[in-house]
């Protein structure tokens, strides 16, 4: 690993510290320093791009890897050992400012000492080299890892977690908890299964394999499996030939741009989409089981709504006994300012389930309540029932962002790059449209014509970023993007709208 | 850690080495070694069971967990620091010899010094620290890592690998291979989706969801999740209150132990079989668009069919242009005395997938060949694509494998056990029935009355051992399982037979 120095402690204590897990001494030691000064002393001042990307190292690599893996999607070939806190380093020794960020995921920077030090402790590395089975053959302080980590962060009003491995296994392990539920509900508390059940399951047929649905959303994306799958509607390519459940789809809402200027117009909107879920649970050809929902719309183009349509929707799905899942795989773990974006709502009753994966790094959760563990068990398990090295990594995560008190870091830098952004498109009114994102963190985005080349152009720049939907940019910087990370992209952004 | 010693060199040696990766190095220096003496000498010479299972520290452990995690399905709470070798060691010191191995997923060992050197070296660190997304921007070394470790061990005539994170995500994105790789001859090579494809697919509608299927066999077991959870068939409380898809099951064969008394009524009831397999390939619904079976089934019983109906079965799936794929998420890796069960089969023509993941450790993995590329990217896609890590800590296993030459080890202590075992059941003919397994390595059952009384029971005399289906005792010890380990567990069987 390259050296690396994270402002004040040098690595050798802090490795020792974090080994030792003292997260309240970490915290105490460092809480008080300014958020103006660099979370990464080793960080470059600026991008350096010195070949096309890919460069002649790197074209020679994809090459190779072409043989055994599909590098029609890869984006950039990269040298990890380099790569430092906001940068990502590429074959050919380009160093990119990352505002995309692994899609999403990195949290706290490349190379971070404190992360390093955890996966690095004889506790982890414990868990990777002995891979227990979790749910038959639980490690003594599995209880302490999920409290001291994962339920810490808990949002309100749900106090279970189940560890999974992905972003999909989070999502679908979810939607069955919501069946099993709602079949416990419809058969009666303490009701045993019938005969017909047990034989008709066995041949995936109703009632044992009962004719339930989940309803998304237009334009949302939960995930590839075959049961996310089939409430993913994000593009068609991610979903022909591939056989689906017919479950519905209601209209998410299309807001337009400035806010300020169409409320009513939105208003109406968000309106039209309500009655609609509403209508599709009155009249679906089977039960709803649950509504799955983003807070932001994220692989399907940046769409937002209002709290107001949020808590509506909340409110339909408890009268009419649909679950409530929320699904902050992607806005989850502070990007947009708050821990969980669906805070921003401040709902007057919690969701049922919130799932999430992508800064949890390789692990899928959904949080719930103990009225979601089935009746018997068995029924919601599988081999490795998450993975405990990842659960110890997020623990690792979490302190990271308390220490250095980055979701607040990441609201205010957030609110300086929207302002900024503004006044940017106000210049290029034509480039920069339908800004969005404000007061959600980093959790920005806009649309622009000739998108992919934008991205492109970007590379050439220093800068790494990313699209999504038709025509959106979105960004999706770390909890350690700062101001003046944020104003080597606005100046790069407008060198790349002038190029 | 528990302070270790491998049998031969010592661990500083052996850390610098497989950091820097020289498999070759270690395998000559090694290989000479004669397979009688232990691989671990820190091994305990015998059990040592000193409370009840759970004693008093675990009772109030699992209390604890109970809190926030379903402990329901808990089997022991263990010390893993502790455990070494083939022992696992519970929160009360209780010592036993460990014949399930995390539901049989422990390749090589607790604390095998080989794999902690390997999971601790900085490039695996690095990947943990820096989780790529790897469809995306994957490490200058992946190629490299997939060549000398997963695609070194492809079963005969496959090249790829689809790197995916658990068994059922292997499972599921080889189904969606085999839709695809379906629509896609039936389309014809090159042609476009068409307007209504796309359209309909977004309404999970055919025919851009298509109506196509999985075959699978009563009693499989296949993952959980939506997809896979279709063509599992083992126990209604797998599959109970979650809708699935209208897939058709065929039988798998019943045979009639011991199997050389009933050769000919076993023939009949293959042929049956395979017979019935062309009757629902010919009159479903819905075309299938593979085939799915697992070489012995695991989970469903530990059920046997010889190496002829698996090759008729190729030959029946290759004539009506059906996918064959070959799940040995649990059989693969040496278990059965090959490195994959169906290498004990001779068949004429490759199979088109083989799924695995147990024994490869918190990862998932389809190997196929290059055909099963989809025409365009991002169709087989998602955030993390496999793990880069668990790649790293695959190769290792592998070579632990390779050095000490354990796929021998398991094929001769297995031919070992399960003679020794048919002279037990001559001896106690009602509480041994139908032994299974003969030339399989130690993938070795048999059927016993009061089957879960038994299983507790040989905790009591210091073996950990588990069962499948309705009443069968399954053995899947590590491939570090040696003769000496055999003798122990015959006598304890016989110890806990007589009490």
């Amino acid at each position: 690993m390259t050296s690396l120095l994270l402002r004040s402690a040098p690595l050798g204590a802090r490795a020792v510290r974090a080994a030792t897990h003292q997260p309240q001494l970490f915290r105490s030691a460092y809480a008080t320093l300014s958020a103006a000064s660099p979370y990464f002393n080793n960080e470059p001042s600026k991008p350096s791009v010195t070949t096309p990307i890919p460069g002649p190292v790197s074209k020679k690599a994809i090459d190779e890897l072409n043989d055994v893996f599909d590098t029609r999607s890869l984006n950039m070939i990269c040298d990890y050992n380099k790569s430092v806190g906001n940068y990502l380093v590429d074959l050919d020794g380009n160093m990119l400012l990352d505002v995309y960020a692994q899609i999403a995921s990195i949290p706290v920077g490349y190379n971070n000492p404190h992360l390093h030090a955890t996966v690095s402790s004889p506790e982890s590395i414990n868990f990777i080299v002995n891979r227990p089975a979790l749910g038959n053959f639980p490690p003594g302080n599995w209880a302490s890892i999920l409290k001291s980590g994962i339920l810490a962060v808990a949002p309100k009003g749900l106090n279970q977690v189940f560890t999974g491995m992905a972003g999909s296994d989070a999502i679908e392990t979810s939607y069955k908890a919501a069946f099993m539920y709602r079949r416990r509900i419809e058969r009666g508390e303490g009701v045993e299964f019938t005969a017909q059940e047990i034989e008709s399951a066995m041949k995936n047929q109703s009632p044992g394999s009962p004719d339930l649905a989940i309803m998304s959303f237009k334009k949302a994306f939960h995930g590839r499996l075959f049961g996310s799958l089939s409430t993913t509607r994000s593009k068609p390519i991610h979903k022909l030939d591939i056989p689906a459940f017919d479950w519905p789809q209601a209209s998410f809402p299309v807001l337009k741009y400035p806010l300020e200027d169409n409320v009513q117009a939105n208003m109406e909107e968000e309106g039209r989409c309500l009655a609609e879920v509403e209508d599709i649970i009155i009249s679906w050809h089977c039960p709803i089981a649950a509504v799955v929902i983003e807070p932001i719309q994220s692989e399907g183009g940046d769409n937002h709504a209002s709290p107001i349509f949020f808590k509506a929707l909340r409110e339909i799905t408890k009268r009419h006994g649909v679950l409530f899942i929320i699904d902050e795989v992607q806005t989850g773990v502070g990007a947009t300012g708050k821990f969980w974006a669906h805070d921003h709502w401040e709902l007057d009753s919690p969701p049922d389930m919130v799932t999430f994966s992508k800064k949890a790094q390789t692990a899928g959760y959904y949080f719930g309540n103990p009225l979601l563990r089935p009746n018997l068990p068995y029924r919601q398990f599988n081999t490795w029932m998450g993975d405990p090295m990842r659960a110890i990594l997020f623990r690792g995560i979490i302190e990271e962002i308390q220490r250095l008190d980055l979701v607040k870091n990441t609201a205010e830098t957030g609110a300086y790059l929207y302002s900024s952004l503004k006044d940017l498109a106000s210049k290029y009114p034509g480039k920069i449209q339908n800004l969005r994102g404000k007061d959600r963190g980093t959790f920005i985005a806009w649309d622009t014509p000739d998108r992919d080349l934008f991205l492109k152009k970007m590379k050439t720049v220093g800068i790494n970023i990313g699209g999504s939907g038709e025509s959106a940019v979105r960004l999706r910087p770390m909890l350690v993007f700062q101001k003046h990370h944020a104003n080597i992209l606005l100046e790069r952004i407008e060198q790349a709208l002038k190029g």
